[in-house]
């Protein structure tokens, strides 16, 4: 694999295949997507893919990255079978390609409608995990989309043994060689290039933190989707049902806390404080959360804590406690005035993901759902919910925290566009 | 309005805005766009109005521009009755705010829809005509953006005008400060910053040509939305009826030939060439159509031409006829073996605008669509259609030829975007 990555005559090859891709019936699409999850479950298959995935945790051992990272970068039997599940997963899922929407006649007889079509070419870059390599490409596949990926340097070798799998399947089926490519150098050098392609990539997705996220904003010519960072809020009140806040909370920041809607800051309405904060901080506790609270809610804790002898771990929050994303057992905790501090504390530190209220004022629920802007808004639920499967997507290739073409969970739909199609018996105009 | 222009604060404002016009009612904004409309029909206005327009004209007489382009930046009371009428028509149109949509309750129970709201702060760029100014800001008033116009330096003092008038109405309307900004200096250094304002703008609309939109895409941080550009093409069948297909070529061509929806080349069938070429010439001639003929086509056209003794305007074609967008009475004319090879062109050619197939050919007709991947796809009709009030959008804020947010005609519903809406009654994820 050393002979130079020719960027331009992959962008060329992936839409050479964009319209075999965009007429390929779902059935056929559906049986490729079978025997993918066929060779992913094959005994030789896994045992090539273990090898290489074994070179990469050796790698990541010598490179000296946490077992955290490492545990996400690690394949499994079972691993490689979920995989196979997701995509029979993707398979099962209705195909959005050819679905007429908005269709109507017009007084002049014109019969104009949307149809659904594949985006075109759409590039990923993305970080540890070679689970994603399946799921973009079968969601990219299923919606008839080409797709150029570029993996992580730490997931190199088990990228090479996925993609020859990929590779194998489509080339049995007779898929263009431009469906699926892979960027085999991990060089940034070509990330700047690629998000420069515009020419022949009509979509970018970075999925990674929030440095790559700047940097495809700032350089690319192609319209890039940017989202997965959620720095997110939940605001308690007083006529909350506080038993299914205390679990509310406990589950936003605790059932996964790596993830980008997981629980960053709870904001605590003055009038339930003491009464709520410390039936919370003992929930949290159980999970070893660490605490960063502003003032108010540090003396009402540390006051509750020494009553209780307990072992809450509370620190006192400096200003960059808002506004973060922890990805950890972290939340930070602010008391607050009424609804509408909660409200403009949002506005100010959340980065549009997932925000919740937590209450049994109906007023104050209809008024946070129409005045927060995130692209999931919740009353009285978990922000884990935010999530393409929870959704009913059935899967997703992103979170999307950006305005424009889709917002929260990117499924099948949001990885489509539509052409207008307009049936006339010799209309011309007026 | 010799101050310098501080667009970050002028971002500011704009962001500052956007929870008050995003909860605004639909009869406030409704009543709004009246008082704009009346003021438009105001004789004091009008007078003002037409007195800068006055000295936009004679600086451009001065600089020696087109009487065409002096026409596209001349005002007179009629068509500011016309804006005024624009702007009574987007206030008629149903308010696509608050929509909540694909609403669905999980197993869980949970209540989960998404829900149409303001997409936030637009950025639009434009060139000469000043009745975008009113058009742009009714749209976005409509749907509950604040604005950021910046115009060409030709409408400098109309605009000027423009925005005073809007000013007053909003001011005393109560709207906010930041609801439509204007950035009063035509300098090209601010546009650059502009582009890059992603703090504050969400989505930049660069109205003007292939330049602008170039300049768009390389520089800006922010989502664009490019379009307006049409390389549109009609594909001639022999099946097709050809006293339709004449006139439908007609009317594509020359109903308005300055626009981007309108016809640049005609592809014809071999079999029907000899039949279909000289019809067609006899009508395009009407309108005095130049016509840059393909080497099979100019022989047919010529020896028809002298068979007839007719005066049309036939010339050979060059390479650069095709792919060429002429915004003029000026078509290229190639005929092709195939359906195939009519296909091969438009993917080469065409920009993915408005494309047609002329025909009765019910399985050609079905492919042709299935297989041409433009905006809008037309079987036996005019291209002209490619507009929003001709779709039934009831306006258009632009013709977006890329893949992302919006395709084809822009109106209200193309200038939201959703957020998910959560209602829970204490839900946590397993």
């Amino acid at each position: 694999m050393s002979e130079p990555i020719d960027l331009r005559a992959m962008g060329k090859r992936a839409k050479a295949a964009r319209r075999a891709l965009a007429t390929l019936a779902t059935t056929a699409k559906n049986g490729v997507l079978e025997r993918v999850a066929d060779a992913l479950e094959d005994p030789a298959q896994q045992e090539a893919i273990l090898k290489a995935n074994a070179a990469d945790i050796a790698a990541a051992q010598e490179a000296g990255l946490s077992e955290a990272l490492i545990d996400r970068l690690r394949l499994t039997p079972a691993r490689l079978s979920g995989m196979a599940q997701g995509a029979r997963d993707v398979a099962a899922l209705r195909d959005p390609i050819g679905d007429t929407f908005d269709e109507r006649r017009l007084p002049n007889g014109l019969q104009v409608g949307k149809r659904r079509t594949p985006i075109g070419v759409i590039g990923v870059i993305y970080e540890a995990r070679p689970n994603v390599t399946i799921d973009i490409a079968a969601l990219c596949l299923k919606t008839g989309n080409a797709v150029i990926l570029r993996g992580g340097k730490e997931t190199l070798h088990s990228n090479r043994a996925l993609v020859a799998l990929l590779g194998e399947v489509y080339a049995a089926a007779g898929l263009p060689a431009g469906t699926l490519q892979w960027i085999s150098v991990p060089d940034r050098e070509l990330v700047m290039q690629m998000l420069r392609l515009d020419e022949y990539i009509d979509m970018i997705i970075p999925r990674g933190g929030a440095g790559l996220h700047r940097l495809a904003r700032q350089h690319a010519t192609i319209p890039v989707i940017t989202g997965g960072i959620g720095i997110c809020h939940l605001y308690v009140e007083p006529s909350a049902k506080l038993d299914d806040a205390v679990e509310i909370v406990y589950n936003s920041k605790v059932q996964r806390p790596s993830v980008c809607n997981a629980l960053d800051t709870v904001l605590v309405h003055r009038d339930v404080a003491a009464e709520f904060l410390p039936r919370m901080a003992n929930r949290l506790s159980q999970a070893a959360v660490e605490m960063r609270c502003d003032s108010t809610s540090l003396e009402i804790l540390r006051e509750a804590r020494a009553a209780a002898d307990a072992t809450w771990n509370l620190v006192p929050a400096q200003e960059s406690d808002f506004g973060h994303e922890f990805l950890a057992l972290i939340a930070s905790i602010k008391v607050v005035d009424d609804l509408e501090e909660a409200l403009a504390h949002i506005e100010r530190y959340s980065t549009g993901h997932s925000d919740g209220i937590l209450t049994e004022d109906y007023s104050h629920a209809m008024q946070f759902v129409d005045v927060v802007d995130s692209a999931a808004v919740y009353v009285n639920a978990s922000t884990r919910f935010t999530d393409g499967g929870q959704f009913g997507l059935g899967a997703e290739v992103a979170i999307s925290t950006q305005r424009l073409h889709a917002r929260g969970p990117m499924g099948l739909q949001e990885l489509t566009t539509y052409k207008w199609v307009v049936f006339g018996r010799g209309h011309v105009r007026e």
